[in-house]
């Protein structure tokens, strides 16, 4: 298999050999770009990196230090995508983020895993399962998403949760394992268009 | 408005503008100063560094890289305060810290909550909250702070503690939502007073 | 007491002085070489480095930045090793840790506890205690140890979990606090044997 037959196996979901040469070298070259992205200033220079690692990005992508990345190929992302510090993306398995799409800090997508049973882990077996998740989410803070989630559009996940299960559209979700708490609705709405109002108006 | 008013404006807890260019500067300098203090190593100078991103914070201080927050203005802290690897504060409003605070490694504190509805959250706004924490107050490692949040005097939160409500004087609290535990009591006393005893004495 | 009792003294659990100017030194040099191996990217010399900073490492570690711990002289590790990204290692007592042992990313290893005391812990005090983790255990993402804790052989502890008790050999356990799942049997084994099945095959 080349690197790309080898990527396209692996997004089967089928057990793969994690420390095949060919994938350590995708991980050293991600380490080294993020390492270079990590230690950028100037956020222009940051995107042209980013965007660079990362199979897509839409516009006007915003990802501050530290950002950290298995191999940057399988995640695509939509437009106006923000992620605060300290994002992990392991990306055996391809993430899909929509647009719109904000992170607080310290949040975590993992496509893979190890293999359960200790012998076969040994060899180095994982297991990789896509990650996807909809428009106009918001993941709080410390978020960790586990192999083959989806979370719908209109979600916000609390801060803290482990999203062990898939997440429909239009909810607010929260907890270790991350469970629906209630819809959002037009009570949720505050009025705000964008402009801070003046005192005393 | 201007910045002063601004952070004043936000800290009502009213809407407000996220993205304004006014707050973008502010957040890339304290990335800029983030970045500098965290890559160096002598620890008088990252003291000078900590000392000039914050607000105001008292004696001896000593932050372990890598330190982050969103401003840095907003926060307030006395004396003696220690913390740990990977902190993050998001300081959209007031974030105080009484004296003698511990905080283990990877803990957040964050102030600020994007618009709960997704027409809204895309025009960028946000609500801050105040965060306040009293004296002789340890959190744990990844403890993570949610906006609005008071935690009393002499408080232990457990490791892995998510604190969306507030915590009162004296007790132990942890887990996700963070409940009190116990009131911290005489029999948590060890009789240490700060020397270390020879064996066999 | 020199360093050498000083480490051996905060092994027997007993309550010790913190902030000792002995122990702040060891700290400082910890952080040093931390920061220069997270800053470097070839992994021959990340291992060496590595290799330097803890007591024991066997054979082929590998451990992604940002590694971080407290000393480094009470981590003792078998073979085959695997830390992914921002590990965290507080080792004021002793931890060790078996052969193919693998940490996903953002795992924390904390072996001390401040004294629940607030006068008692503004004079310094901490206690430790120390941190076993057998064979073939497999850490997920976002794991926090407490002092104290033995994971057995054959265990995998799920993303997110915040381990407060003891583990046994043989289970799967998540959860904060975490708690045992399920034991692993023969029905966990895949067939994989370290090689990539070819496509129709």
């Amino acid at each position: 298999m080349n690197l790309d037959e080898k990527f396209a196996y692996m997004a089967t979901g089928q057990p793969y050999d994690d420390v095949d040469p060919k994938l350590m070298k995708v991980r050293e070259t991600a380490t080294a770009v993020t390492q270079k992205l990590n230690g950028t200033v100037d956020p222009d220079k940051r995107n042209e990196l980013f965007t660079q690692l990362v199979g897509h990005v839409g516009e006007t992508p915003f990802v501050e230090p530290n950002f950290r990345c298995e191999f940057g190929r399988n995640i695509n992302i939509g437009d106006h995508f923000y992620a605060n510090y300290d994002c992990v993306m392991l990306d055996g398995a391809p993430i899909t983020i929509g647009s719109h799409v904000l992170f607080g800090p310290k949040v975590g997508l993992y496509t893979s895993n190890h293999l359960f049973d200790p012998v076969e882990r040994r060899t180095g077996g994982c297991i990789a399962k896509s990650i996807t998740i909809g428009n106009d989410v918001w993941l709080a803070a410390n978020v960790t998403v586990l192999p083959g989630v989806t979370i719908g559009s209109n979600v916000i996940i609390g801060a803290g949760s482990v999203v062990t299960k898939d997440i429909p559209d239009n909810v607010i979700a929260a907890g270790n394992p991350c469970r629906v708490l209630r819809q959002i609705t037009e009570t949720d709405r505050t009025g705000f268009n964008g402009q801070d109002f003046s005192a005393g108006k």
